[in-house]
């Protein structure tokens, strides 16, 4: 793929690690970018999500906001006050909101390509959706080997209800794929920084053509119009796929034979074992591996009294959806099946599971290890990779508490 | 029921209409307050409920918030900022949500009764259930005969997430009931005026007692802790019934062989039909009925262009779920079936319908007609009443849009 076609073809530096900190602009390629992330500073909420709860939130940087585990609750569906924020580029202009139904996203690899403006897609369907939404760096921070990046526990996560028109009905309208397409290429609509090649820090992700089966356009989140935060006015929402996948302010779908050359896809994003350099070759993040994680009881609550304690935790599977879970109280040698509980929003969503369980006095080492429903069993251990993608360790993810 | 039992016996005054009105407070017995709505004038949030999305709503009072039509979309779950707020008491002060864990609810007419901290709630059990939460006189606005209350058009409505600890278990956690008991009353915990009956204002309803299975005292709300404008630190939820008995601030709740003899229950959201006076011997405001009303296209959102269109909006069926929706373009004239879109929450949640249509220039007056699983559908003509209760006509409902 080339350059994206709004963007002046230039000869531009190739972003430095110096030039792109300079710029404000989180890096992802390793050691592009070595964050440095203080202890305990409560950061104050950047401008443009400022409307966000402080409280359920750790600000890491102004474009990494994280959610606590203890705010996750148990309600299911996460409010978007509380939700976390990861922008690989700096939010656009609040202007791009201020007339929503003139935003226009072009539509190539079809047999009648054009752009179609938020008003026409309007009028094309509508589709909800429930998906988990989760940087593929949650977890980062349970890495011993400390990977650059923002060391994300189990915050960078959220289960998130998003409206708009199915992809696949824009295809249709447009007189359906044009043949050959391998991959679904979403483009962000972010002001690319001068003085850096476009492809360096443009936000351009492919996935396998098979997305498009789930994919929206989507204008809503959780029941508002999509926030400039999370990609208003107009988000290419890719069901059980992770987070960058996600195409914020999305102004640019091609459906073509070949991958994204931008770096976000091709060196970003990869799974890149121990001893190598990211590149093209291995693989990127697509659709989640299945995790789960217990959100409560936490050590920060409260000191626990002996006796009925209700351990309670998130599940999800990517696009396969939870079969069960089980959970530990005694550091993974004896597992007992939760119950799942709450409305079940679809297999990209999340489950809430819960096991009422007599603690007591002591120490307890709780656990919790998903099945999906193809199978796959939550791992004990994290695939070790450079960037510290894609942790789903149960081993990882415990908790201890002290019961009085 | 005798009176409260936090609340000392005197002798009081009645409250007049001119009492109640001097007091702030709402008043649910027919005549007794008849409420003026300026027509345009947009007033202020209330400061308890100042953290919500004033472009949303609209103030017919401090005490009554109603959604936007325009504002619901199509995303299912209702977002706390946009949720409608109907107080029959002012909310008690904010210091009731500083201890959440500190506050407790008598539970009587079990072996063991006893009051229940909410920290002690939270070890017995947890559940998260979607319902719809309306307010009786959702759809008043639509009576000619203009009963007193505030003139609610469809947005006393949306549908929350709630979580909490089943009442059952509370039940079952306190020796099971004493027996006999036929109804499930809640009072709520505002702080009552001085100079009237207690029983005239306070906030106490009953339900039958087969409302228990389904029951939840319910400490979040969309995902967050209670808001205290919607009735937290604890608030008894009873699924698939009208909004008045779902109780905010919940301090006590009886098993029993009798109703509440609480004016509110005795005499208020009482279906009276014309001629007649509110009284215990009509129906009171229980489960809902089967409603449903579109959304989208709405004439205040801006000029439709011929071609196609989806005509979107929601549907419910109080305990039972909804089957399915129909949709009239032409008055009532031809009905289609609607698709039901996005994630089933259950059968006391609404489901989004979408029908698309090819609208020509000209006026289209566009109806839904909701069938729930028990295969009642919803009726064309209102229930006529004193309140202005349980308007679920479909004619009143529907809306007229202009296609250029």
């Amino acid at each position: 793929m080339k350059n994206p076609a709004t963007l002046p073809r230039r000869h531009l530096l190739t972003g430095s690690a110096a030039a792109l900190s300079a710029l404000g602009l989180a890096a992802w390629t390793r050691g592009a970018h070595a964050q440095t992330e203080p202890a305990a500073a409560a950061k104050p909420l950047p401008a443009y999500a400022g409307w966000k709860n402080p409280g359920s939130l750790i600000v890491h940087s102004s474009s990494t906001l994280e959610t606590r585990r203890g705010a996750f609750g148990t309600g299911v569906v996460t409010p978007s006050s509380q939700l976390y924020i990861r922008n690989n580029l700096p939010a656009p202009d609040a202007a791009i909101v201020a007339d929503r139904d003139a935003w226009s996203v072009s539509i190539e690899g079809v047999k009648a390509p054009r752009a179609l403006t938020l008003a026409e897609l309007r009028t094309l369907g509508i589709e909800t959706v429930t998906t988990v939404l989760q940087c593929s760096g949650n977890g980062r921070g349970f890495f011993p080997s400390k990977p650059s990046g923002t060391p994300w526990t189990v915050g960078a996560a959220g289960c998130v209800v998003w409206s708009g028109v199915p992809l696949r009905n824009v295809v249709a309208a447009l007189g359906g794929l044009a043949g050959g397409a391998a991959y679904l290429t979403g483009t962000g609509g972010e002001k690319l920084p001068e003085g850096v090649d476009p492809l360096t820090v443009v936000v351009e992700r492919s996935v396998p053509i098979k997305a498009l089966d789930d994919a929206i356009l989507a204008w809503e989140m959780n029941g508002e119009p999509m926030p400039l935060a999370h990609g208003g006015p107009l988000r290419l929402i890719v069901p059980g796929y992770q987070g960058v996948n996600n195409i914020k302010y999305v102004k640019r779908v091609v459906f073509g034979a070949e991958q994204s050359q931008a770096r976000i896809m091709s060196h970003g994003y990869r799974m890149s074992p121990p001893g190598t350099k990211a590149g093209p070759d291995q693989p990127s993040v697509w659709e989640m591996t299945t995790k789960s994680w217990i959100n409560g009881p936490l050590p920060e609550q409260g000191t626990l009294k002996a006796g009925l304690v209700q351990v309670h935790g998130v599940a999800f599977g990517g696009t396969r959806g939870i079969k069960g879970v089980d959970v530990s109280v005694d550091g993974g040698k004896t597992w007992q099946a939760a119950q799942l509980i709450g409305p079940d929003l679809g297999r990209f969503a999340w489950r809430q599971f819960v096991l009422p369980v007599r603690l007591a006095a002591g120490s307890h080492a709780l656990l919790s290890r998903a099945t999906d429903t193809a199978g796959n069993v939550q791992p004990e251990q994290r695939e070790e990779n450079l960037g510290g993608y894609n942790n789903t360790s149960w081993r990882d993810h415990g908790v201890t508490v002290v019961v009085a």
